[in-house]
């Protein structure tokens, strides 16, 4: 995987790049709308491209192995063709889902043995098995299988777990290399750095990740609790190892603050399931600020949504009709909110891209972070 | 209001016609997608011109009146600046949702005491309230205030409650002359049939109405659970008393079926939540006939949604993705079956209006109702 970087901002690691897929070329710092079970929420597939002007999304490989089933997504030759997004896809390893959300898990060296949250039933996940399964969903980017840690983790097993990662994602690159592309297009395997919030581990995986010369590579196990500068720290650290030539993805972050200041230590891709979650319970991150819309004080708010805003929402609704819509539970508030806040996302990154070709992003950043980041 | 007439089937009482509001011409036989808050669920306003090609919607008066309020969407302007949609609306009268969805409300002569089903304050209903409450809605079509008998109901209550409906109504008319439209454009009143299944009364009710000589009229007190054909049976009966030179409603009614036949008898409106009621539960309206998408046999069947369908929806989507969705509960699913039925809907009045004017109405109803009711 080709990835070019076109421009470097001075005063910080950031930096304007592009990578291809055979789904198309994109455009980084970018964010992935997360389409958990191969649909963003509340969202149409087509919209996905024409209103909040996605370049790439994720899918969650353990509620699409879970449902629809590999069966189906095979079937139907894949995931692409299955939900209709044509552009490129990325799926997580399932990893962080089979802590957070499957039964009576247990690990050991050789894998995972869960239960599904859905019905119960037994399931088995080894790196060899999570590669067999991406290939199957057929995603562009596929996520080596790891131990996401949980916040806080005692350094004794932060260790012990990072040692399963490390030997997991050899196994993952061997299965990986093994393996042939399932539906004619090239995929991409990016391991992912673990360690915690302990500095050395941090640096010792991203050393091993490193070495390991794959198309891109990934940062896991932040924003899981942790304070946000202990965050900003480890991605600092990793960043500085993980190569230069490649895309360096932060994985599940974060609010639009987040996004910015990792952007500014070498970050370029991110997803988060906030924007859509968020919208859902009517938090908007707009250009002027985060607004509760369930606020009184929008009551009779007749302005639009967002003066700035970049997507039909934005002006065709107000701000008390939202408020009315998400105050009586009415999907089309969800669907309102949702398409603007993942617009949001979309526009920040690409204000973000222009600004490092331009060469003022540390400026812009800044005066960025305090309006997107207060109240209103 | 003008009611054209274009033209008359030779072989069943079906008309097309077409009336003007100051929010543009509605052509009918015409379905009015349900818009219960202010919004149709599970849609976009822009959408429901583009996508759904509704001409009007409807809006329900208790829950507008309970949530925003009337202080809202007075200061708004009226609901079509509220929520954005600038074509007709009709209103209806709040009756039924105060027997169906209140606590502990209380009829008398006067009008309605009751609670609010969302926070329990106290609220009182009467003609002349009601009357007020949809000239602040600002709809294009009011509807009388009326008591909507339930099924079974026997016809001591049935003529008890029509005398009051019969009252209530003179009062409405009276105070819908004495007050003025709102917000500059004309707003029009409908009286309400009643009489539940007996004849003598529905001839009674249709006979009182027919009087009053407004702008159209309405059925009401069908559709709540007696057999489809004693709702045909009574729908004949009061169309044959209606003026013919008004338009006819035929409120909450019903299932495509149910349509084709009542336009056959004379009806011109309708308006029931059934498409997307029915969508949220993964209930398919089609051209070919009824889809219960959850079931089984859809799961990898990824043929289009509907071959024939009218909006988007139904050439992008498969089967099999739609049940992927509604099975695993994602409001994606639910948007893509509201947009699809509501499109149906709308394409099956398009159509009889098309075959009244053709002269071919009749058979083309007959083979229709065969295919539409059939369960695929």
């Amino acid at each position: 995987m080709q990835f070019k970087i076109s421009a470097r901002d001075k005063e910080s690691k950031a930096r304007a790049g592009e990578f291809r897929t055979d789904h198309g070329t994109v455009k980084t710092p970018v964010f992935m709308p997360v389409g958990t079970a191969g649909a963003v929420k509340a969202l149409h597939i087509p919209d996905l491209k024409k209103d909040t002007r996605a370049q790439i999304i994720l899918g969650n490989t353990y509620h699409l192995y879970l449902r629809p089933g590999l069966e189906v997504i095979e079937a139907a030759g894949g995931l692409h063709k299955f939900n209709g997004w044509d552009g490129p896809i990325l799926t997580d390893s399932g990893g962080y889902q089979v802590y957070s959300l499957a039964h009576k898990r247990k690990l050991t060296e050789k894998g995972v043995v869960f239960q599904s949250h859905i019905d119960g039933s037994r399931h088995n996940f080894t790196p060899e098995r999570v590669i067999d399964i991406q290939r199957t969903i057929g995603a562009d980017i596929i996520m080596a299988f790891d131990e996401c840690t949980p916040y806080p983790c005692d350094c004794d097993y932060a260790k012990k777990s990072l040692k399963i990662t490390h030997d997991w994602l050899d196994r993952c690159i061997k299965h990986f290399g093994a393996s042939g592309a399932k539906y004619g297009y090239q995929q991409y395997l990016f391991p992912i750095v673990q360690g915690s919030v302990y500095k050395d581990l941090r640096r010792e995986s991203a050393e091993f990740i490193a070495a390991k010369n794959s198309a891109g590579n990934a940062i896991g196990g932040l924003s899981v609790g942790e304070p946000a500068q202990m965050m900003y720290e480890m991605t600092e650290e990793v960043c500085n190892i993980l190569p230069d030539n490649k895309p360096r993805y932060l994985m599940g972050v974060g609010t639009p603050e987040n996004l910015l200041e990792s952007i500014a230590l070498g970050v370029d891709m991110f997803d988060c399931v906030m924007p859509t979650r968020n919208a859902r319970h009517g938090m908007l991150f707009t250009s002027e600020g985060i607004i509760n819309i369930k606020n009184e004080k929008w009551k009779n708010d007749f302005s639009p949504l967002d003066e700035n805003g970049q997507s039909f929402v934005d002006r065709f609704y107000s701000k008390a009709y939202l408020r009315h819509l998400v105050v009586s539970g009415e999907m089309t508030g969800a669907m309102i909110a949702s398409l603007h806040n993942l617009r949001f996302y979309t526009w920040l990154m690409e204000e973000a891209r222009e600004k490092i070709i331009a060469g003022d992003f540390s400026h812009w950043k800044d005066s960025q972070v305090k309006k997107i980041s207060r109240r209103i």
